[in-house]
Formats: structure tokens, C-alpha cells, sequence
């Protein structure tokens, strides 16, 4: 929404994508905490005043990074939930999840593991519940021991797996390895080969 | 050894202890690069130049600090390479690793996700290396697929159930279910309930 609104102006857009890209690399390289607005504008050739014109804060800039990958995941946990059974809706989770964390090998590290943003994102209502009820779908198919080990075991895990993986890993072979080792790990059945 | 060369002489082992105990907090909370040595001192009401007396750079407090655990994987990756078969191998080292990050569950996280950490984690050789042995030891074991994809997921997997487990949780419980989670994801059996 916020883009398509700044892109109406033509430049705007263009440096808002710019900042986005040079902040996800630098986050995944020094981690949120560890990177600065000064370090961004640096990466840019850019000033701070630049900066501020985008974003007031780094949190905003964080939050802009991942709105995307977070409102995917919203759909997914949505459409598990519709699912009549909870193995189907985990199956549902999982699938969903792996393919957006392939899509995004980079921010899907950022997003899942830096301390710093898990603390930023504790203090947004909205994308906390998501993420809360997205273990629930994954916690309710353990087919063994309590299932909240579990999901959280598939949840680092496919992020760990999609951040390592070769960059010339293709999409589609990265996307089924994944779905398959989530649904080893959840004790579900691998999907079909004709599917 | 440079732990019980320092603890000879009586305060500074304490103080030294107090080191890395803040270190650990603050890295997990705003992670390894968003940590200045000042915030550790501040943390413990100390001096920088106190702090300097044991570490003289950030990194080398990281390195203290994670030297414990990166010798415990050691010994895993050594005690799995002398297993007779692949299958053996990688049970050894997920069962090894679980207790590990089990034991370690705040440290664990910092080890595995911080990219910071890997940054300076990459620049030193000897432990680089166990990383790598320890992952070709849990690739070996994929039933399916390639195992590196697999191996990652185990990696990073495991130490996100064990650093999101709840404080309660007790150490038996957590590693029977981080073992039982990495060996299904690596298509291992289940162990054996009268071990």
C-alpha cells in the first residue's frame, strides 16, 4: 500500500527500494543491532537527511523489510486455518512457509533469528499473533512428545536450511527439499510425487 | 586452560565469569554486533579498562565465550567420524548435538543464528572446520534429496526448539524430543525407548 502510494512520484520509489535492499544485506551481515542508519546511508552514498525522508526510524525501516514476508505468511496461516483437520492444516503450514522462506532466503534469516528484530517485532500486536498462531498450526500435527518443540524445530529449521542453501540451489528443488524435511520433522506424510 | 590459569590468582576467575555471563545475555538480546564492550561494562557496573584487563578485543570475548561449546561439538564430530556406517555417524552426532544445545539453551542461538557471530566464527579456521564436519556428518544421513539442505535444517532447527523452549521445560524432556524431531527430519529411526 505505502509503496505503491510513494511510487506515484517516480523517484521516491526507486531510493525506498534501494534502502530496503542495502538494509536486508547489512542486517543479515552485522544483524539488526549492528547496523546503523549512518551505515546504510554509507552503503548508499546517501545522507541520513535522505534516509529520514523514507523512514524516521530503523525499527520503520525494519518493519517496511519485512510487511511483505509477514503478510504472506498471514495468508498462508489463513487459508491452514480454513483446513478441515489439523494434519491438513499443518500440511498446509508447512508447505506455504517453505516456499516463502525459498522466495526469500535472505530476509527469512533476518526475520527468524536476529534477536534484535524479535524483539521489535514483540512490540507489533499484529505480526506477533501471526506468528503465534502460525507455531499453533505447525504445533498441532506433532505426532509425538508436546508439539511446541516441534514447530519451533520447523520453523528455525526451514529458515536455517533456506538462508544456507547454494545460491544456485533453484527455487523448486530448494522448495520441495524443504517441504519434505518439515514434514519428516513433523511426522506427516511427504506430499505426493504427482502433485 | 586459560580459564584455570586465570582462576588461580581468586577474584579475577569471578569477574571473568561475570564477563561472559553478561556478554551472553546482552548478545542474546541485541545480538553479537549490536553489543559494545561499554554495555557489558554498564551491565556490570565495571570499567571498560576492567573489561580490557580480561579481553582485549570484543571478539576475543565472543571466542572465550563460545570455545566451551564449540569443544563439546568437537568431541561429538570426533566420537560420530569413528562410527563403522553413515547411519551410525549422523546418529551420534544428532543425539551429541541435542544434548549440547539442550545444555546450552541462550548460547545455542547465539552460536547458530547470529550473523554477526558467523562473521567472526568464518575467520577462525579450527572451528570453522568442526562446523563443517559437523554438517557433513548429518548430510551423510539423508534419506532423500540432498543432505545438505537436510543438514542445515537439523542444524539450525535444533537450536531454535532448544533456544525458544520454555525455562520449565527440563533438560531429559528437551533432548528426548530434539533427538526424536532431528532424526525424523533426517529419516534416522526413532531411538529406542529402553536406552
Amino acid at each position: 500500500m505505502t509503496t505503491a502510494a510513494v511510487g506515484e512520484t517516480g523517484w521516491p520509489l526507486t531510493t525506498r527500494r534501494r534502502l530496503l535492499e542495502s538494509a536486508m544485506r547489512l542486517f543479515g551481515q552485522y544483524s539488526f543491532a549492528g547496523t546503523s542508519l549512518q551505515m546504510i546511508a554509507d552503503d548508499l552514498d546517501l545522507t541520513k537527511a535522505a534516509i529520514y525522508y523514507h523512514f524516521r526510524t530503523r525499527d520503520q525501516l525494519l518493519i517496511a523489510l519485512m510487511e511483505p514476508i509477514l503478510t504472506e505468511i498471514g495468508a498462508v496461516v489463513e487459508n491452514a486455518e480454513r483446513q478441515r483437520n489439523t494434519r491438513a492444516r499443518a500440511e498446509v503450514m508447512v508447505d506455504g512457509y517453505a516456499d516463502i522462506v525459498t522466495r526469500n532466503r535472505a530476509l527469512a534469516a533476518v526475520t527468524t533469528f536476529d534477536p534484535s528484530v524479535r524483539c521489535v517485532l514483540r512490540n507489533q500486536p499484529e505480526w506477533s499473533a501471526i506468528i503465534e498462531r502460525q507455531l499453533s498450526l505447525l504445533a498441532g500435527a506433532s505426532s509425538s512428545g508436546p508439539g511446541s518443540i516441534n514447530a519451533a524445530v520447523v520453523m528455525t529449521g526451514l529458515a536455517g536450511g533456506a538462508s544456507t542453501a547454494p545460491p544456485e540451489l533453484d527455487n523448486d528443488t530448494l522448495r520441495a527439499q524443504l517441504i519434505a524435511a518439515g514434514r519428516r520433522t513433523l511426522g506427516l506424510p511427504e506430499p505426493s510425487p504427482h502433485r
